[in-house]
C-alpha cells in the first residue's frame, strides 16, 4: 500500500461568506500541496460557515451554495490545484429538495463525489433535523490505492450507521464542527480511538476552529490509531495544517492546554469572533473595579487590543476609592481607552423626578450606568459588553438594561468561582511568560459587591459563591430534582431558595446578549424552557 | 350501534401547573358527565401543559407528571366520575426511559390505555425530536360499541402513519395544542375533513386554549363528517364543552369570526394570559399619541381591565401638544391609571454629561423613557410593556433599551399595516356594541413618528409602510429571496434597502420580549438565523 498524504485543514470560517471561506479553502490547498498533500480535509460546512441554522431553508442561500462549489473547484483547477483531492463542507439539497450537511469531494475542477450526512443532531445547540435531510449512502474515497471512508461529525459519534459499513479501509477522514466545552477533547479522542479500534484503521478527525454567536469551536484536529495512540494534533484556538501519511508512526504533538486556558481562550476567541465578523473593531464596558468586570476586559484586550476597549469607570456615591484605584490600575495594565463619567447627575434627576425607592432605586443606578455604556456604544462604533456571569444569569442577580446591556457576555457561561480561577490562571499565565499581571490582586480579593447601596456585598443576598455554584451545577447542568439535591445533603432552605431564583430569572435570561458556550450546558439554546411555568421543584412530596 | 356522548373540553391550562390543570380536568368531566356524556377528551398534554420544552427533560417533572395521573384518576374514581372514559394528555416515559408526548385514558380509577404521539413536529415553533421519544402503537378504544380512534396532533397531518392503520371505526378522537396562526382554521377543517373522508368516520378535533409564552392556541374544537360537513364546533379563545353524539346530525355551530377579530383577540390572549400566568395583575407602558400604544394599551384593557393599565405619557421638548392630547384622550377612553412624566429634566443630565449627539442623542431620549416605565414596572409590581411591531422589529427601527423594554410584547407580530387595520377594527367593534371607540381617529390618521427631533416622520427613515409590509411579508414569511422580489417588480434600491435592514437587526429581535405569535412566522423560535452572518442576498449574481 503507497502512503498517501492527508492534510487536515483547521481554518476559521465565517457564517454566510461563501466567497470569503472559498478563498480560505483555495489557499489551504495551495499550502497542503506544497507539503506534499494529495487529499486535504475541511470542517463541516466550510463553504457556507457553521451553524447555518435557517438559512439552511432559503433558496437563495442554497443557490449561492452551489455555485460556490463550483467557483471553487474551477479555481482550484485553473490555478493548477487541480490534481489534489480536496473534500470540502458545504450546503447541499437532496433529490427531494430539502437542504443537506453535505461533504463534496472536488478534483480535476469538478464535484467527483458527495455525501449527505446520515446522523443529525438534535438537542443540546443542535437544531439538525429542523433544517436538514438525512443522507442514506455511505462514501469511501480511492486515494492512491488507500481506501479513505468520509463520514461528517455526528456520524462518527452513533453505534452503526455508515461507519460500520465502510468495509476495510485505510483511514476514517471525519469532518467536523464540534464546538467547545469543558473536557469534550478527551471525549472526542476516546471515541474516535473506539471507532478506529472498530475499523482497525487510523481516524483523521478535523474541526472547524472560531467563534459564532455563542458557540467556540476549538480545532483540536488529531489523527488517532487502532490502538488508541493519537498518531498527529493541532493546537486548539488557531489555524492548522495537519499533515499526516497514512500508515505513518506517530509525529510531534501539539502541546496539551490545561482546562482552565482552554476555557480562556474559547471566551477570547468567541468575544474576537463576534466583534471582528460583525464588522466592529471597538468594544466598551464599565470597570467596576470588581472581579467580572476586569476579566471581561482582560479577554476583550487578549481579543482585540487594549487600546480598542474602552473602559468606563461609572462611580457613585456608593463606590469605594478602592473600587475607582482598581479599575484605573487594571485600564492602565490592559493599556485601555480610560473614562470616568459619575452618574451622580443622572441619578439626581431620575431621584427627583421619580422619587424611588429600595430595589426600585438601586436598579436606577444600574441603569444610568447601562445608558453611558450604551451611549459610548452608539457614539463610538463600538460594541458594548455585559460582564455577568453565569452564577448572575443563573440567580437573576443583574438588573435588566442596566449592568445586563451589551451586545455580547463574554463571562455569560463562567459560574463566580470559575471567573476568580481564570483571573488567577491569567495572572499567572502573564508573570509565567514575563509580563505584569493584568487583574490587580484587589479586584481577586475582595468580596464581590454591587455597590449599589452603602456597604452591601453580594452575600447579603445570595448564599456564598463556592455553595451557590455547587447547587447550581447540580440543578442546571446536572438537571437534578430537589429530591437528588436533599440526598446529596445541600441544606433545604438554600436549595429551595437557589432554585426559586433560577426559576424566576428566565425572562431575564431570554433577552441577556448571547456568550461563548464553554461548559456541558451553557444557558441560552442549550437548555430551553418557557418562561411561563408554575413548575416548582418544591411540590414534589 | 349506539351513538355515544363525546365531550371536547377545551380548556386552558398552564404550563408546569400539574395540580390545577388536574383540577380543571375533574371539574371538566363532572359536567361532561351530567350532560350525558360517556367519552371526555382533553387537548395534547393537557397535565403538564404545552409545550413544556425542555421540562420534558428533568426526571423530576416527568414523575410529577405521572403521579398527576394517578391523582387525576383516582379523584375522578372517589368522586363517583370513575365510569366515564377520560382521555388526557402527558407527559408519559418510554420504556427506554425516554419521554413522549403522552395519551393516558382513563376508566375506573386507573389508567386502561396509553397512546404515544408517532409524529413529532420539528419545524416552525417546534423542537418535539429535541425531547421526545416517538410512539409506535396505534390506539383504538371501545365505549359502548363503538370504536373510537385516538391520535395526537401533528399525527393527523402526515399521510400514512397510525391514522391509515386504524381500520373500521366510528369515529376519530384528536387531541391537539395546535397554536393560533391567521387562516389555520380553514387549513385544520380543510385536513380534519380529508381524514374523516379517508377513514369513512367523523373527526373529533380538541384544541387547547390560552397563551403560554409566544403562542397562543386559539380552541377552535369540532366535529367534522366524511363529506366534510362540520358536525359541531366550539367558539375561539375561551373554555368550551363541545358535545356531540357519534353519528348524529349537524348541531347547531359557533358562530365564525372574522380574521381580524381573531387576530385581535389572539394578541389579548396571549398578553393576558402572560401576565395572570406569571401572577401579575397590571401592566405599564408609555402612551405616546402613536397608534402603536393606543392598540397595545387598548389590547391590555381587554386582557386585564383599563384600571390595571398604567399608561405614561412622557412628553420631551419635541412631543407636539396633539400627542399630548391624544394620550390623554386614549387613557380616559380606557379607564386606565394615567401618568404624566416629562422626560426633559433626566435628558438634560445626560446631554449635559455625555455631550452626544445625532442619533446616540436621540437614543438617551428612547432609553430615559425605557427606564421610566421599567421604574413604574419595579415600583408598582407591573409587567412592562413593548409596544414595537412587527415591522419595527423586522427594520432594527427602535431604541434597544429604550421603546424596546418590556416583559411582553403585544404587537410584536403585527406589521404596521395590521396595526392599523386592527385599530378601526377595535374602534367599529365597540360602535357595533354600542360603546365609544377607545383609540383616538388621530392616532390612526396622523403619519407616524417617533417625535426624536422636530418634524420627524417615521417615512424620513423608511420606505411607506404599505410598500415596506410588502416587501417583508415576500423575503420574512415566504423566504423569498432578491432575485425574487425583483422579479416580482418590486423596486430594486428600496429591495436592497429593506433586505440590509432585516439582515442587520437580529441581535435586536434577539433581545426583544416575547409576543404572540399570530402569523405563519412570527419572529422568535419560528425563524432561528445567526447574528453573526455576512450572508447578504445582494451578492447573487
Amino acid at each position: 500500500m503507497s502512503t498517501p498524504r492527508i492534510a487536515l485543514a483547521q481554518i476559521n470560517t465565517c457564517v454566510g461568506d461563501i466567497a470569503g471561506n472559498g478563498q480560505l479553502v483555495v489557499e489551504s490547498v495551495r499550502r497542503a500541496r506544497d507539503h506534499g498533500a494529495v487529499l486535504v480535509a475541511f470542517p463541516e460546512m466550510t463553504l457556507t460557515g457553521y451553524p447555518v441554522e435557517d438559512l439552511a431553508l432559503r433558496e437563495s442561500f442554497q443557490r449561492a451554495a452551489a455555485r460556490g462549489v463550483d467557483d471553487v473547484a474551477a479555481t482550484l483547477e485553473s490555478q493548477g490545484l487541480g490534481d489534489v483531492t480536496v473534500v470540502l463542507g458545504t450546503l447541499g439539497v437532496a433529490d427531494d429538495g430539502r437542504p443537506t450537511n453535505r461533504a463534496v469531494i472536488l478534483k480535476g475542477g469538478v464535484v467527483a463525489a458527495t455525501y449527505d450526512k446520515h446522523h443529525l443532531p438534535n438537542y443540546g445547540v443542535f437544531d439538525e433535523h429542523r433544517i436538514f435531510a438525512a443522507g442514506t449512502e455511505p462514501c469511501v474515497l480511492d486515494i492512491a490505492d488507500a481506501r479513505i471512508g468520509l463520514v461528517i461529525c455526528e456520524d462518527m459519534w452513533r453505534e452503526g450507521g455508515p461507519v460500520a459499513d465502510m468495509g476495510d479501509i485505510d483511514a476514517l477522514v471525519v469532518i467536523n464542527g464540534s464546538p467547545y466545552e469543558e473536557g469534550k477533547g478527551h471525549v472526542r479522542a476516546e471515541l474516535a480511538g473506539r471507532r478506529a479500534r472498530e475499523l482497525n484503521a487510523p481516524v483523521a478527525y478535523v474541526n472547524l476552529w472560531g467563534g459564532q454567536d455563542d458557540l467556540v469551536f476549538d480545532g483540536h484536529s488529531f489523527v488517532v490509531a487502532p490502538d488508541g495512540t493519537t498518531l498527529a494534533s493541532a493546537p486548539g484556538f488557531q489555524d492548522a495544517l495537519l499533515l499526516w501519511d497514512v500508515g505513518a508512526k506517530p509525529g510531534p504533538l501539539a502541546p496539551a492546554q490545561d482546562e482552565d486556558a482552554q476555557v480562556y481562550w474559547a471566551c477570547v476567541t468567541g468575544l474576537r469572533d463576534y466583534v471582528v465578523k460583525n464588522g466592529l473593531t471597538k468594544v466598551v464596558l464599565g470597570l467596576s473595579g470588581g472581579i467580572d468586570s476586569a476579566l471581561a476586559a482582560t479577554m476583550a484586550a487578549d481579543a482585540i487590543g487594549g487600546a480598542n476597549v474602552i473602559g468606563v469607570s461609572m462611580p457613585s456615591r456608593y463606590s469605594s476609592d478602592h473600587s475607582k484605584d482598581d479599575a484605573w490600575e487594571l485600564a492602565g495594565n490592559l493599556g485601555a481607552d480610560y473614562r470616568i463619567q459619575p452618574i451622580e447627575p443622572m441619578v439626581a434627576a431620575f431621584d427627583a423626578e421619580l422619587g424611588l425607592t429600595g430595589v426600585a432605586a438601586e436598579n436606577i443606578q444600574a441603569r444610568v450606568r447601562g445608558m453611558i455604556i450604551m451611549g459610548l456604544a452608539n457614539s463610538e462604533n463600538a460594541f458594548a459588553l455585559a460582564t455577568g456571569n453565569k452564577t448572575e444569569l443563573a440567580t437573576g442577580y443583574s438588573t435588566m438594561y442596566g449592568d445586563a446591556v451589551g451586545a455580547f457576555a463574554p463571562l455569560k457561561d463562567l459560574d463566580k468561582t470559575r471567573v476568580w480561577d481564570l483571573s488567577r490562571w491569567r495572572n499567572a499565565h502573564a508573570t509565567a511568560h514575563g509580563e505584569t499581571p493584568p487583574i490587580p490582586a484587589n479586584s481577586i480579593d475582595k468580596p464581590p459587591s454591587a455597590e449599589l447601596r452603602p456597604g452591601q456585598v453580594d452575600q447579603d443576598s445570595l448564599p456564598p459563591y463556592a455553595l451557590l455554584d455547587e447547587v447550581l451545577d447540580a440543578y442546571v447542568e446536572h438537571a437534578e430534582g430537589r429530591a437528588e439535591l436533599l440526598a446529596r445533603g445541600f441544606d433545604e432552605a438554600v436549595v429551595d431558595r437557589v432554585l426559586s431564583l433560577v426559576d424566576r430569572a428566565e425572562w431575564k435570561r431570554r433577552q441577556y446578549p448571547p456568550g461563548p458556550k464553554v461548559t456541558a450546558l451553557a444557558f441560552g439554546r442549550d437548555r430551553r424552557l418557557p418562561i411561563t411555568s408554575r413548575w416548582r421543584e418544591k411540590v414534589e412530596p
